[in-house]
């Protein structure tokens, strides 16, 4: 029913937002009640209601402790976020600067789909070194952020109905873009020793079984998986193929491996190299990005990187699509000029890896020092402690943000055993947080006697 | 089976991207063969298949008179693609300078989901100016571009299943969104002079009916709604929403308005400015982005804004989620800053509306004289002729890139009797197009004669 009634203008009228509408434009009595009787069921969908109940635990203790920092200043010791303070390679300000004073002409307009060429081909000659595996530009393709770059991938390949395997512990976020997408997520806890369970995964596998998605370094844990690993994975997948070529021979599908490798360069023994995918096994695909490695997390600068066994010009096209279909469109314009002027200009990353490792180090003493069990990590910008024995995960870090110390419980990574710190901030915070930390873990022992 | 066999280096064997794996890691023959007999099917779902042959036409354009020039040099004349050559604001290549040359310490950082608070508070005021209507910083979330920002508003309201009625003609991709979210798109075309057909929309709404989802000002028409279509569109939506709170009292839905203002500013007649969703309609949601109106399309840089009237932080937090659950993460920092400093600094628009407004009347002109029938556009970047009698619109863009003149066809906006030019270009593309589109036009009518 519509009616002509305008409003009176009672002051509890004034103070709605509606009221200003109403003022100006005539607009009926009857607006107040619809949106008064409007519950929040009639807006949200249930799916995205039901997604909201398993938000990022990670972001919401960051908006947490931005709060705490508003009434507790400086003594926050927030170790949430993988939000670094260390500086990007120097090359990469200059290459920023010489953009920004001397732009070219299409600094921020659409480029192809894919990104652009010169940039592809600067990654590809990275990645050809990093990987010690002949990369073409024509595999590498700029995504917004690795996060778009798995949602892509996963897009492009995944059937409805279909399986993917993740090994914990993991970054929770991939179990919400796997089910998003209609699929089944198969969680595959890796050994003791953060190494994949080869065997637990190959158990796990049956006919629907379409992608394992790897994240190599490893947030959480830090672990980089070993060659042996990665060769025995890279087997038991060319079994299961062979399998499926017998058992439906007309439509046979390989399992790809999909490997998250954004945390590739902040890797401290540098004697032993990362093993490449790619060598281990045909069927798969990379993604990464600058967000870790050169501390740009909130530019979305991503990139996907085919397999130089399965790259084709119709899967490149099947990708592009779906960087359209999903809403992405691209990677920042003028970004990619900056990294592309910065890679082909050279950068040197060890003051870089420097500056990570020193952190690692004095955090990793702390966290000893307070009697806690953890693994000092190969790569990445995590120490993952064991919680001390009778309090859960969530009630240590209630204890550490007692002491104004904000850490991530394991169980966000689906591994509660354990608590994340990013150790990637500032080196007084690392200073500040050994005496409270201290402090919680003798409590939290406390609590337990 | 797995083979320990190595590949025995024949000449074949290098040429094949699985050599240099062959040769530096101890792989087998049989994964030659595997590879060989992988077909696409097996890679690529069977859902981003069917995608692919309908993948965005204005794209394939772009790239092929991109080709083009490679070999025709300056003679090509590409109107495919909103990709701007005029330039942004002065006042956003000075704040990119400034942040360039002293860069705030978090420039590159996470920010809260949700953006940069002071650039969404600068935004609320500037929507607070165009729309005539109080807008505050909770109701403007940023986002990683407008098509992100539409996917996510759709994904946080849309049931499975639902309906999305999309007036045409309309941006194509819309409806591949929709469809991504398995929900069914009801295309209702326009009135002859592009108006909203209230009365088809009126037809077209069933018990499903979520969302109704507009492009004001209009891709590719350039018309910009009247108040008195918004007004009437609002009373046949109010009266759906009367009819279902006595049909399911327990969980009634409004239809929700979307409606995507990219081209806002790009507005010619500002004697008549453009009515506010808002005020018409209280169900509503704003997406927009500075691609467009600053010329920027290239750095996704968008946003949300809710309805004054339905703001709330589940629903903030809802749109969060999902900006997360669909990989966005969030909308890039340091523009965000650039941004942030533009608009408090405030900007000249006149300048940028002139260039476009040469253009928009130099090529309408061109088009008439070609004796083409061709509404004057009233806002954005893009002119929508008819189709010549007698040829379809892919005809007639053929005949034209026989000239080397790049338009899209209207069937990509779902009006197969208009082409569409986007005079975002160099005003000697313009004049040299001239003789091209009228000795294509002639053409076109010899072939109907």
């Amino acid at each position: 029913m519509w009616d002509e009634q305008c409003l009176d203008g009672t002051e509890k009228e004034k103070s709605h937002p509606l009221y200003f509408f109403s003022y100006h434009f005539p607009l009926p009595a009857s607006f107040f009640r619809f949106i008064m009787s409007l519950s929040l069921v009639s807006i949200v969908s249930q799916t995205t209601l039901a997604e909201l109940g398993r938000a990022s635990n990670t972001r919401k203790i960051f908006e947490e402790s931005n709060q705490r920092r508003q009434t507790h200043g400086s003594d926050v010791c927030d170790f949430s976020l993988g939000n670094s303070v260390v500086s990007p390679p120097q090359a990469f300000r200059e290459a920023l600067q010489q953009i920004s004073l001397d732009p070219p002409s299409n600094v921020h307009s659409y480029l192809p789909t894919t990104g652009l060429p010169q940039l592809r081909e600067n990654i590809a000659k990275c990645l050809t070194k990093w990987h010690n595996v002949e990369i073409s530009k024509d595999c590498v393709l700029m995504a917004c952020g690795a996060s778009a770059a798995i949602n892509i991938v996963l897009h492009t390949i995944l059937p409805a109905d279909s399986e993917v395997i993740i090994p914990t512990p993991c970054f929770g976020e991939y179990i919400r873009y796997v089910e998003n997408m209609r699929c089944k997520v198969v969680l595959v806890p890796c050994l003791p020793n953060y190494e994949l369970d080869v065997e637990a995964i190959r158990a796990a596998i049956n006919d629907k079984t379409r992608v394992i998605l790897l994240n190599n370094p490893n947030n959480p844990t830090g672990k980089v998986y070993s060659q042996k690993t990665l060769v025995d994975l890279s087997k038991v997948l060319m079994d299961v193929f062979e399998h499926r070529k017998e058992t439906t021979p007309d439509n046979p599908s390989p399992v790809f491996l999909l490997s998250d490798e954004i945390y590739r360069l902040i890797h401290y023994d540098q004697s032993t190299p990362i093993f490449s995918t790619f060598a281990a096994y045909p069927y798969s695909f990379l993604v990464s990005s600058f967000a870790k490695d050169f501390a740009l997390p909130g530019e979305r600068i991503g990139y996907i990187c085919i397999s130089p066994a399965l790259v084709d010009q119709c899967l490149i096209d099947a990708l592009s699509s779906s960087t359209r279909v999903l809403g992405y469109v691209g990677c920042p314009s003028m970004m990619q000029h900056v990294l592309c002027k910065c890679l082909e200009n050279g950068f040197d990353y060890a003051p870089v890896l420097a500056e990570y490792r020193k952190r690692r180090d004095r955090l990793h003493a702390i966290l000893l020092d307070a009697g806690l069990q953890c693994p000092l990590p190969e790569a990445a910008v995590y120490l993952f402690p064991k919680v001390p024995e009778g309090v859960t995960d969530k009630e240590f870090a209630d204890l550490l943000r007692a002491q104004n110390v904000f850490v991530v419980p394991g169980s966000s990574f689906l591994d509660p055993t354990s608590v994340r710190l990013a150790f990637c901030v500032d080196m007084d915070v690392i200073e500040k947080s050994a005496p409270k930390i201290k402090l919680a873990t003798q409590q939290a022992r406390a609590h337990h006697n």
